[in-house]
């Protein structure tokens, strides 16, 4: 379905940009469902790619995966004090099945420590069983009231990750370690560079001791929270009677993590790269790296070109990149230009009569740098033998621009919320000061400007001087944080 | 966790040695939730090299994922009268959710045509829209009674392609087309070769034109229906307005298929070829395909040995395989071999100091013929270079195992439905007879044997000679189906 009307520009409404470059490049629509959406193709060949790095780096790291049930009996979701404060008004609850009213109300699993942990504590007897490191793909269920397509639906799609450790430390440990993978994924695949760090208190997981998260910064300055790393301590592992005979013969409690990235990160991808024409897709999760549009006036021309992209296409695919040809015979070249930009496709190659004659082949890049032509015409054995470095280097472009990206718009050294709010103002961005770890500056900083903490961060994104302040002004500061305005 | 007792014999009592091999190979576990199981790391990998298997298989012949929502409105699969017939009994109903009674109740799916058509309606427009070919891996729920460990679960994941076409011609053979596809998978990597054929009026999908199946015999001799691929017709189009303009310019109702398999498979690996050990994974799907253990009395001789073990890992891994040693401090290797064999790791390499003295590596194979000795010892150059062979012919072995067993229990030419009777009380088996068409004949024939018209089998299963006379007596055969008792 050709479509030709302009998408809003961003710099107009953001909002309605993406709704609308979610829609029209058809990664998602809204379904018949009250907050759930359909994940079309498109979307979901993004997410698989997504899956299929995550996955890999996740049994790098030692995990294997399995599966867990979909429901939950309520009374496992209120065993955690916290986890069932924090979960309770999402739930979305079975109380009939095989036409009879249950018994007990199972629960659509939010998340599934709880499950977990009554099946961890039937397999774990020793020290010898950990660590234990499971990973669940799986579907989850929240019932928000305000959804947006991929940012915040009443289902979605993630992984949870679900760790065993004999020690404190180790967990900690795992905790980070997490964290550090998602992040490298960010980086290295989606070209979406977060700040890490750790969650305040305020902003934790329902049920952990600690939450580290992943911050990404999106086009509108927004922080998006891409990722979570939890350390859960005793806390559920006490509930459910997971404990394990130690080395030395102790009967002891065991320690947890969990961590999740989700098909949100697909909304990431969007608010991170896409412009007025459509999404930009980065060549290592690209569903299509590189489309090969023929392009004739007549039969005649017709059979030569697309023989040609078709022969451009398998020595392509012989490089093991992910190629196809659009010779569709009802659509204009033009039309396909505009839809396969629209759709983020990170390389285009053109092939007409005129370049045939000449050997060469037309590459467009899906962004361009301000010096950069329009198109590219390289001899065809040119052409080949770069296209897969010409991609690696387009990868690298899209992370250094977002880096470039979120220091411009980081704002260190700032000493006040009057300061914090003037920024908000202005276009917001990623906001650093000192703070003393007092919840009420953090109420207070959320009810002026609207933006919340962040994150303490890591080491590597701390400010060269440590800020003396807090930015509530009375005390000092313990530490430096980041705030922002948040998805 | 060393778990020295043997496993019930097959021969004794089949169904306890099937859940015995299922817990005990660590493939899944019950779960706190009536009907829900867990499907444990080893049992997942297996479903995991399936999927694969298959998603590669589905995208070969041009299909492309997507993801529906799990919640579909109870009044959408009330639209398709038969279909709500069939699930109605067994579905699992969400009232509640976000802390407040739904408007109107949702059922958490027990497959998807329903919602999946009413998003082909909004998405499909013109006969250049078609075919549409999607599938969808997710997770389904049928509230049944009596479960059993991935034979029948409350919850099970699967996989279902939704395909839309534009004539009832090209929909009927893309049914077909994917039922051969599910008929190579079980036969090329399951090394369980399927009888295929048309499922009888009574037997067929809830809101199915006509739906075919592959039914496979386990080593009770019972039947397992392991897929099934359904022609729609228009029934569900013409429920949800799922129209397109054709060719020629009218407005037609689309045609449609739908097709599934599930966790299900994994029980029918394990009824296939596990014997009294252990469960036997084909090679191709083997989570491990070798497994090797270092054997060691005394610490000098432990270094050397996993060494060299270490350096055949990496040997093989090399040769595109999935190896992995076992090198536990607290574990016999005869505990190893037992363990390992019971998770039926196709083949085992020992390495004790004595091999490596001689430069050899001692190979055994998890399931051996009669006139194979109980280990090769081979010289470490050659048993590398043939390992994949050997697991290669063992994938082979498995499969003409298999089909052997399910012709020397087919049972050709029979007549009478007291002939069925003998057949199924003397220990089962394919029992192939004329049939009229008659439904009452297939009633006595269920009532009087417990065996169900498995299918009407394809050309390339029929007996050579078309039997003449219906097994009921009273009427001509208009076809040869086949008879089984069935999972």
């Amino acid at each position: 379905m050709a479509d030709d009307k302009a998408l809003t520009p961003r710099s107009e409404d953001f909002a309605a940009w993406y709704n609308e470059v979610v829609l029209r490049a058809e990664l998602a629509d809204y379904s018949p469902v009250r907050g759930s959406m359909v994940i079309r193709p498109w979307g979901y060949a993004i997410w698989e790619n997504m899956q299929r790095a995550l996955d890999d780096m996740f049994k790098a790291t030692g995990h294997e995966n399995a599966y867990f049930p979909l429901l939950i009996p309520m009374s496992f979701i209120e065993k955690e004090k916290e986890h069932v404060e924090g979960f309770k008004p999402e739930l979305a609850v079975v109380t009939h099945a095989g036409g009879k009213e249950l018994d007990e109300p199972l629960v659509v699993r939010p998340t599934s420590e709880t499950v977990i942990m009554a099946m961890y504590a039937k397999w774990i007897q020793s020290y010898r069983d950990l660590p234990l490191l499971l990973n669940q793909w799986a579907n989850v269920m929240r019932w928000e009231l305000r959804t947006r397509l991929f940012l915040r639906t009443a289902e979605f799609l993630w992984q949870e990750g679900h760790t065993v450790h004999a020690t404190a430390e180790e967990a900690e440990e795992h905790t980070r370690r997490m964290l550090g993978v998602y992040r490298t994924f960010m980086e290295e695949w989606m070209a979406m560079p977060p700040v890490t760090g750790l969650k305040s208190e305020s902003e934790k997981f329902a049920g952990a001791v600690r939450s580290y998260s992943c911050e990404a910064m999106m086009q509108d300055n927004k922080a998006l929270q891409a990722g979570t790393s939890h350390f859960l301590g005793q806390n559920f592992s006490k509930q459910f009677e997971l404990r394990f005979q130690s080395e030395a013969g102790t009967e002891e409690y065991a320690w947890n993590t969990s961590w999740g990235v989700s098909t949100r990160l697909v909304g990431g991808l969007v608010m991170t790269h896409g412009d007025d024409q459509g999404i930009v897709c980065p060549p290592r999760l690209a569903p299509v790296q590189v489309i090969v549009v023929p392009i004739w006036r007549n039969d005649d021309q017709r059979q030569a070109v697309v023989d040609k992209a078709e022969a451009v296409r398998a020595a392509l695919a012989e490089r093991g990149l992910r190629v196809r040809v659009d010779a569709r015979e009802h659509v204009t070249p033009g039309a396909k230009y505009y839809e396969w930009e629209r759709k983020g496709v990170p390389l285009r190659i053109e092939i007409g009569p005129k370049d045939l004659e000449k050997g060469q082949l037309a590459l467009a890049k899906r962004v361009r740098g301000e010096d950069e032509p329009r198109k590219e015409f390289l001899p065809e054995a040119e052409a080949l033998a770069t296209v897969a470095e010409r991609l690696e280097a387009f990868q690298s472009e899209l992370l250094e621009r977002a880096r470039a990206r979120r220091e411009a718009n980081s704002h260190r050294g700032v000493t006040s919320i009057d300061e914090i709010a003037e920024i908000m103002d202005a276009g917001g961005g990623y906001v650093y000061t000192g703070w003393s770890g007092d919840p009420a500056v953090e109420q207070a900083v959320k009810e002026r400007t609207k933006a919340t903490l962040r994150c303490i961060p890591g080491e590597e994104f701390r400010s060269g001087t440590a800020p003396a302040r807090c930015v509530g002004g009375e005390k000092d500061a313990v530490m430096e944080v980041v705030w922002a305005r948040a998805y």
